[in-house]
């Protein structure tokens, strides 16, 4: 059985967020990205592929094209293909994200 | 922006696990799956699409094929299409599951 623990898979670095890899198959990945304070995923996008992020621990300010909200421990936000997406750890904690990703598919799985 | 509140979307039944949708694509569906004492997801499998269990709340027996293990908070799950697989809330305590589901393509995306 594929059994992981999440506590046990967070990794930080002072040189960046870090992604650690839980499950990936050719159409899905589902990772743990980990933010000290001050660390953030740039702003981008991915043209075929649906995300949903889960806040673990800490609290994030996450942005969708021209909105941002900042969510903390059991909020979740979906990221349509192609929207433009990112999360910035703005506080003095730690922040631990569960990430779904969906597809790179020739078709947005959100159409 | 498309936000949920797993605590608050949490549904409960005498009758049966309640599964609630937070999100759904052409290609994935993210649920909480929330299992009073007692109830369970009976065994099944898909043909063509990967699923991940995260468990968040509570204890479960978790079963792939001839396999079986009890995971708690912070454990996750992976089951490749097409596994067989299920999960038993044998604990006294309410079981709550985040479920994501990549696939239902013609081919296994583990493949």
């Amino acid at each position: 059985m594929d059994i992981k623990n999440i506590t046990e898979a967070r990794r930080w670095s002072e040189e960046k967020m870090q992604k650690v890899g839980l499950y990936a198959t050719a159409g899905m990945f589902c990772d743990v990205y980990c933010f000290e304070p001050g660390q953030f995923q740039k702003l981008h996008n991915h043209e075929n592929a649906d995300k949903v992020y889960v806040v673990l621990e800490g609290e994030g300010r996450f942005v969708v094209e021209d909105e941002e909200q900042v969510l903390t421990a059991n909020e979740t936000l979906g990221v349509a293909a192609p929207l433009r997406h990112g999360v910035f750890n703005d506080s003095n904690e730690r922040l631990v994200v569960l990430v779904f990703l969906a597809g790179e598919y020739p078709k947005s799985l959100s159409q």
